[in-house]
């Protein structure tokens, strides 16, 4: 069973073809300047055991020819990896946002369809996207099944009193302002790839996952459930990220628009896109540049790697409270695989609640799954790689074989 | 020594004059709707070994005529307490907002005076009425030293990776956009009372003290120095108070004002006024009637309290990871001191840094100081009535002695 996962984005669409049987990847890519003459797509296949890339430039105007680009590749003689589209089973689709409405992966229908457009209010950047890229595979791979999963859904499980803000509850009631948390899809991956790693049943397990990509967030994860998350209405709260601005007073952007005459559009353009590492360092939002940087002693970009990384302390051992200690902690994404300085910082000072990290391991673990703390560590500490795609490919078969009643 | 305290608000002042010799209390009092026709002062004082009071009504239109009457108050023959205010040998003023001048308390001359006056940007409620206490005591007490204590001060130790927000760095330096923090007075004095309770040097402690009043605020205590708390850049940050919404996502704030078509005026009463236990409840801002509502099982009451102490657990725990570990947790202000369910719903879950409440203790300590926790816990946790008067009338003995070179 071949499941081809989509990923659409501002003018963007990622893609992966994955074969479910030993869940290889057959081919991956990246389209980019859609609605531009100059649309380019980066494609990756297997081909006779090895991997290989295609680049192609076309003009790409809207979602629709980007999609029919990515399936014709797929289907290429030279560079594609299957004959006819006959041999994709599915198409799993990553939606950001589900609201209420879903706590799991669902098989796409016009009903699910009106409830994904109902949730474009709450995510005006990415749902419409989302539905460009479901509305084009439904025109293009005509009765193939097609599943939404959500990077809402996996933290639908919060308890209220975690998802309620200290606001007014009518705004709850009438707008659905609450917190809803994202990258569900990451920490739901990496808890459960944990929990088989460690072999003890996740039903028996506190973890706390720290995704630390562009984006970042931590979740609280107690049997299984998420039970609190950095993120909340939108992806702009929690931690320092690379260009957002995380927790700050919400008087910050009253004193910018009343008293520094910053338009609206402009404040949230401060936040989401001006802030963050790159605003603390005035440099970069890659970590790769502030550690860079820091090595030519540049004080901000020091001063922007402590932010970053006594927030993370915090929360986890805010989680810690939640979850009345916790038995594993979990770092995924860029961040997350790859840079031991940040992960050893964000651990300094919780040997109070047993955590206890190995250097050696600690410096060697990159980009792999590793184990980061000391066998005498009560909190066992591992960096995994996360691996979205592959969720979402197993609740796109699990879902596409229960409605053949396999 | 005599010390007359002020505190001035927003239309009222609150005094007491202390005799530094056994800190003791002559009178105290309460002055409000100054401005009005029918300005209010509820006097109270000791005469022949008895609390006695004295309400009066009379107009009030300024802060002069308000200082005027407590003086003439404080002197008269039948309710007053000295007969001269020669008797009276300084005057501690509580201001709100010391920016980052102010690290500490300090005698009022002009330069303080422009400095407490560049900060009426940062405290634009509060300053104002703190300068018009200031200048009427100069005129109506000339010659008489005052001293200004800050309620930001406490906090200035603060390291700058706890302060400085993911924003641009330069809204720090133009703007002077950071976290100072606020109650400083009250969790300086419980820090230093505990200590002096258990009898350890503060150096030595890691404290966590949590002043749960109508304002609510959380701080990191090391070696007797504030190095996190939970108010930032204004007092609307951190927990949900009585109307205060705390953190939320700063992207509610544009959905409110783009989306809902509130003004930005509005907006800030209702995160200011609207919010918090009054907000998620519906009911009141009180504690108390919180209480009496969800015994009369009301629901949005229940979650109100939910959501308050579930915060403050998050950050009890957080402060733990910022101290790595605790030594004493102390609880104070109206809630603090007065709420046994609510210290106990704080503290569920923290068995993994070692908190265990004692309930029979937990249960009777209301209102005075006592221990909370077992004997067992390795965490002390303690009520403390906050003393903010005291630690002003402290700090104005101190600078007066020295100007004298006592």
């Amino acid at each position: 069973m071949k499941i081809l996962i989509l990923n659409c984005g501002s003018s963007s669409i990622k893609y992966k073809l994955i074969e479910m049987i030993g869940e290889q990847t057959l081919s991956y890519g990246l389209m980019e300047r859609i609605g531009m003459h100059d649309g380019l797509l980066y494609h990756h296949f297997q081909k006779d055991g090895e991997l290989k890339e295609k680049k192609m430039v076309r003009e790409i105007p809207d979602y629709n020819t980007g999609v029919k680009l990515i399936i014709n590749t797929l289907i290429h003689s030279d560079y594609g990896v299957v004959s006819d589209t006959s041999e994709i089973s599915a198409v799993g689709h990553r939606v950001v946002h589900g609201g209420e409405k879903f706590a799991s992966s669902v098989l796409i229908n016009s009903d699910v369809r009106q409830d994904i457009r109902d949730c474009i209010e709450l995510a005006p950047l990415h749902n419409p996207h989302n539905l460009r890229g479901i509305k084009a595979c439904e025109m293009l791979l005509s009765g193939i099944p097609q599943v939404a999963v959500f990077d809402t859904a996996f933290h639908q499980t919060m308890p209220k009193w975690a998802y309620i803000y200290g606001l007014p509850y009518l705004l709850y009631q009438k707008y659905d302002i609450r917190r809803y948390g994202f990258h569900g899809t990451s920490h739901r991956y990496v808890s459960e790839r944990v929990s088989a790693l460690i072999g003890q049943p996740i039903e028996e397990l506190k973890i706390i996952t720290c995704h630390l990509g562009n984006g970042c967030s931590i979740a609280a994860i107690e049997k299984g459930k998420s039970v609190d998350t950095s993120m909340g209405f939108t992806p702009l709260e929690g931690l320092v990220m690379g260009t957002r601005c995380g927790n700050i007073d919400p008087t910050v952007v009253f004193h910018l628009i009343g008293r520094e005459g910053l338009s609206l559009g402009e404040v949230v353009t401060l936040l989401n896109k001006q802030s963050g590492l790159y605003g603390i360092s005035g440099v970069s939002n890659d970590m790769r540049e502030i550690l860079q940087e820091i090595k030519e002693n540049n004080s901000r970009a020091s001063l922007a790697l402590e932010i970053f990384c006594y927030q993370i302390r915090k929360y986890i051992a805010s989680y810690a409270g939640v979850l009345n200690g916790a038995d594993v902690i979990v770092f995924t994404a860029g961040i997350g695989e790859n840079v031991p300085l940040v992960r050893q910082k964000c651990c300094e000072k919780l040997a109070f609640m047993g955590v206890n990290i190995d250097e050696e391991k600690n410096d060697a673990a990159i980009g792999k799954e590793s184990i980061i703390s000391r066998q005498s560590s009560k909190v066992k500490v591992f960096c995994i790689p996360t691996n979205e795609e592959l969720i979402i490919a197993r609740d796109t078969k699990k879902i596409v074989q229960s409605l053949k009643g396999e």
